[in-house]
């Protein structure tokens, strides 16, 4: 019997009556024989709602309680298109994270699943119906409530379907699949039919908001082809899986991203000072991005440091600030008007030309750049937060549109 | 060390500020050297929200689905209180009904607590932490998360604190205690300083909200003093213990409800038509609060028989008509403009005098009788809905005020 685990993000379960349509999508692929394991987002707004109370009642909330709190999101949704399944005659049940047995370890709001022990959504599939399972949670081995971070139900989703080695994961959202840049502002974006594992992951971590790039390397791991859908414009979709490292080369799509911060620290004792920032920046779980060191003195210690962090779904980053502010002295500053411009692709870093063509492209448009980092599979730019748009309407002319669509 | 179970209901947590509020006391609290578990209610009108949800999905959501839908509004407040708690320096933990070991049975939406494994809320409670607990839900032997009815969050601060040997449960709400009448409807209402188990059961059970009454039927079998006070005007209290029957005499309170509806059956085959309605309302957990039946003929049926059921918190009463409706046929009838009056004290039925004269009371007032039932503890008297009010305060006159306060 087919196996699909299916996974709908919040705006497709915004209200009731999304809800309602997308229980007759899963009513229909029930009927047409196929086991179906549903993951669920949080509805909507629910989230930032949640936050925004936790924050109200200070700055940095301890995590194990932002996790129970947060987790309620999925829970309200799961019970609600359960009934709406069972409203409509199928046979349905919700599942906590915990009850699908999704364990994680112990790092509350960021869980890494460290294991699925998916025996009850076994049995209650067998039984015949249709199983719910609350994304973006588990349970850790101490018996507390974690999440995964944002976007976490990706992540639930690959890993429930590697855990009943199902047939397909579909992740449905509101858009039909990955695009080689946002459609929203480049009007020429292509839709990109097939990707690669790492080149998804990579544009995941450069910003685009389709996959998680958790939830990416996750299914690399364990194999499962991906199927990107919208939700309520069923047609075009994104495969993501293996393919052959000569399938596909160049550059595939620009993605940009705006929520970062750049630190830069600078005077003596610039080697403690990095670790002692770095290090309170992992205690409070922010995203370190990018890491530049740069002459060392004779002393060993640096005369300059910075780094690039994701400011994007950090509690209390202002708070974070002024507790860096304080720990370093005089010698940290901000740069909040910066944001990094990626080019992906297989093999990009192989010659330099795509790189040294990009920064004349730039610099003939007058975009000036802040720095540059390269992977085998991303080029990303910092320019001005301001010209970041022009960027990347500058480098998708240059590299995609006119181009034959690759592959 | 003393130890004290606190139980603050929805109106005591309606907003963030009001949960701040609530926070200081149970500092203060905890500063003067007790052990602390706090026992919450869902914010406000959150269960009215998710309960309104769920009936736009259809007239009789599934209970173990609606169970896993309400349980989310107590575990906002729990992870809220823990961080607003920890915001002021103190060491908090929020558990969940099952993490607190709340065993129920599987009766879904009106769950018994059959045992409590109280071993984390007492490892957290010697590590210094004050323990939040979600009210009003539990965990069935089958794993699945079990609520114990509106309400229940009483039930689940007298059971924790049974478990946990308190000294003391306070049970705090908008109210200070508990009131001969409802002072919202009689000016002249008195504070009830001390009330014996059973007189409060019969009060609750008879339409005083204050205290839940399966909440004191469990604090009798386990002899925990109840104290009910106010949250945010510190000052009167109601307790409710053991105490010897002859204590207080005479009628102690007059309590009404609204949402009741009789129902009345009538025509040939009575006896199996009235056995297929009870099973009906027994399984859509309908609470049947009396029963009545008259004429038995010779045949074995009966001519007429008739209930009175709670209407009030039934999810999707109008639906359950029609169900009643189509199984019966013809003889059902149901009547939504009555309500019970009913005076509560120890012995009311020892002789008929408070009766006969109440009857006169009312009669000398134009106010008709639909119905009489007696017990120990109380004398109910069904009467139009819209003279219940002119029907409390007669009684409340005639046998309250002027009357020394009895005790």
């Amino acid at each position: 019997m087919t196996c699909i685990v299916q996974k709908y993000g919040g705006s497709s379960v915004a209200d009731l009556d999304k809800l309602k349509r997308i229980a007759e999508r899963i009513a229909a692929a029930k009927r047409q024989g196929a086991e179906v394991a549903v993951v669920v987002s949080a509805m909507g707004k629910t989230t930032d709602r949640l936050v925004g109370m936790a924050r109200e009642l200070g700055p940095s909330p301890p995590r194990r309680e932002m996790d129970m709190l947060l987790s309620t999101g999925e829970r309200i949704t799961m019970a609600l298109l359960s009934m709406a399944l069972q409203g409509m005659g199928l046979d349905a049940v919700s599942l906590t994270g915990s009850q699908a047995g999704i364990i994680t370890n112990d790092r509350h709001n960021d869980a890494q699943v460290i294991e699925v022990r998916p025996f009850r959504v076994q049995d209650e599939m067998a039984a015949g119906r249709v199983v719910i399972v609350g994304g973006f949670q588990g349970v850790s081995y101490k018996r507390d409530i974690t999440t995964l971070g944002r976007g976490g139900s990706d992540t639930t989703a690959v890993a429930l379907a590697a855990a009943l080695d199902a047939d397909r994961c579909e992740i449905y959202s509101d858009v039909d699949g990955v695009y080689s840049a946002d459609p929203a502002l480049v009007d020429e974006a292509r839709h990109l039919p097939e990707l690669s594992y790492p080149v998804m992951q990579e544009m995941s971590a450069a910003g685009a908001k389709v996959l998680n790039a958790h939830a990416v390397q996750f299914a690399k791991e364990k194999q499962i082809a991906i199927y990107a859908r919208a939700s309520f414009a069923p047609g075009r979709e994104t495969v993501v899986r293996r393919l052959p490292p000569e399938a596909i080369t160049g550059v595939q799509a620009v993605v940009s991203e705006q929520q970062i911060t750049r630190v830069r620290i600078s005077g003596k004792r610039t080697l403690e000072s990095f670790d002692r920032a770095v290090r309170l920046l992992e205690e409070r779980q922010v995203q370190v991005k990018e890491v530049n060191l740069s002459h060392v003195a004779e002393d060993g210690g640096l005369s300059r440091a910075g780094f690039v962090v994701s400011s994007r779904n950090v509690y209390g980053w202002k708070h974070l600030e002024a507790e860096l502010a304080e720990l370093l002295g005089e010698g940290i500053a901000f740069d909040h008007d910066l944001a990094p411009l990626s080019l992906i692709g297989e093999g990009l870093n192989r010659n330099n030309q795509v790189l040294t063509a990009t920064m004349n492209m730039l610099g003939e448009h007058g975009i000036p750049l802040a720095g540059v980092t390269t992977t085998s599979f991303r080029i990303s730019l910092l320019v001005p937060r301001e010209r970041i748009e022009e960027g990347v309407r500058v480098c998708h002319r240059n590299w995609i549109e006119g181009r034959p669509l690759l592959q």
